[in-house]
């Protein structure tokens, strides 16, 4: 039977595809992380610190990022922005994300 | 960095929460498996078996789809419909489709 737990995985899971896209997009501007969660929230995408931290580092893993510290304010800050290899991705994302969406509007 | 695998998953990832959504929606007139790939590509949605009839039985197991067998054409073939549960989530996860697809417009 489904529970809570199983309609809140689903939910998350209509998400996590899109957080990534999202995040890539945010960072064509350097930002720290504190930040893109700001801008995301601002924009309806809540996105909590667990899932955006790991994400940020394996998205630099991958190559999609790059990152780098700056003191500011007294305390270091890890600024990221898109990678020249996240910047050849991106569009490929966005296109695949319309298809998705007309995709779906057509089915649902 | 990134290569063609890394790209397929993040396609894959988009499409992933997007798939029980559709396959739930076409599921309230009850079909077959392979109807059910047959109408989602069609709407222009490739899944493939092996990652529909996995899911089927993942949401059979939630609850979310009934299934019996029939044997028509001479061989036997397992029907799905959408369970009353299921019937109550698709609503839920059609407005959280519709909410980050309005959230992905500001964004992008």
């Amino acid at each position: 039977m489904a529970n809570d737990g199983t309609v809140d995985n689903m939910v998350l899971e209509l998400r996590r595809g899109v957080i990534v896209l999202a995040v890539l997009n945010q960072l064509q501007e350097e930002q720290y992380g504190y930040s893109v969660l700001k801008l995301m929230s601002d924009h309806g995408l809540d996105v909590d610190q667990g899932t955006l931290y790991p994400l940020l580092r394996r998205l630099e893993g991958q190559g999609l990022l790059e990152s780098s510290w700056r003191v500011e304010e007294a305390r270091p800050r890890r600024y990221y922005r898109i990678s020249a290899a996240g910047r050849v991705l991106l569009p490929r994302l966005k296109d695949e994300w319309k298809r998705i969406v007309s995709t779906m509007e057509n089915i649902l």
